[in-house]
């Protein structure tokens, strides 16, 4: 079971694009559906939507707006309960001091990467660490996954996920999922 | 490591909606990418498509073929190696037949559902029943899961995700995501 101190937070700026080069994505909305419905499930206090776009920020809002305020809402209850674990902020550091001023608590962040990284820490690890009196943000990144610039201001940096075979090329949409019923579920 | 005899169904038909009736769904692209991925991710030799709708077929083809064939593949190699895992089919009997045929061996067919029902298997017990000289078939339902006809059909069901919370309310590509790690990496 959670301490409730779990948050989420999905970055489309710093990323990389596929030449290695850093930039700033396009929101997909599908990511926001998958991934609240993914915080809600496995106990996720608050899911950050990180885009310095206003056009990005705006329509992540109408998004968010039409599952828990409009129409969408009374269609589908689940999704409007899910969606409601949106909060749309404009770069991660305004997340995290959102989250530092709510729960007058210490922010941990953990970074989350398709490439293996020096000194990364295990799921099973992150799960001692949660029962710390401390807030804690898993960051994704969209794209071609979080640039090193963001990836240096977090505490810690999760392993990537492996399969069977020699292709780590999930979608942000999968890892998410996985990290999260790794975390809760254990491995 | 995968003895290389698991294969992925998703089922548009039949399938059910939220007033619990069966219906058949329309296709949604974003799952054949997600569950190209993580399936090629985990070792999965194959990822069927079924739909008995010709139009939804040839939508399915002409995504497939754009990733394999076309100007996608060239852009993005690792989506083109995912996507090359899909197959399409009219019927999940076809689907079955067909990796029969070509693995001459006997096919166990494995349900999925976000309810708990009575004699569901763990993904442990399915790990085990890998080792087996036997093709093996997880499906997936689309819309709001696999219709209560399709389940019959099949060999066994396994054990629902759980979460933190009260919700079990995942997207088709973050629970597929979820078990194939589940299975491949232990749990």
């Amino acid at each position: 079971m959670l301490k409730n101190n779990l948050y989420v937070a999905l970055i489309h700026f710093p990323v990389m694009n596929k030449n290695d080069q850093p930039i700033g994505s396009a929101l997909t909305t599908i990511d926001l559906h998958d991934i609240a419905r993914a915080s809600i499930t496995f106990g996720v206090k608050g899911f950050y939507v990180i885009t310095p776009y206003e056009d990005q920020a705006t329509l992540a809002k109408q998004v968010i707006e039409h599952w828990t305020k409009g129409v969408g809402g009374k269609l589908n209850p689940f999704r409007k309960k899910a969606l409601e674990l949106i909060r749309v902020a404009a770069t991660f550091e305004d997340a995290v001091n959102s989250i530092k001023e709510e729960k007058n608590e210490p922010v941990v962040t953990i970074a989350t990467s398709a490439k293996k990284t020096v000194g990364s820490i295990t799921t099973e690890t992150l799960r001692l660490k949660l029962e710390n009196e401390a807030s804690h943000v898993l960051v994704f990144g969209t794209a071609w996954g979080l640039a090193d610039e963001l990836i240096d201001t977090c505490d810690f940096i999760l392993d990537p996920i492996y399969g069977d075979a020699d292709y780590n090329h999930l979608s942000v949409r999968s890892a998410a999922s996985i990290y999260l019923d790794r975390i809760i579920n254990g491995r």
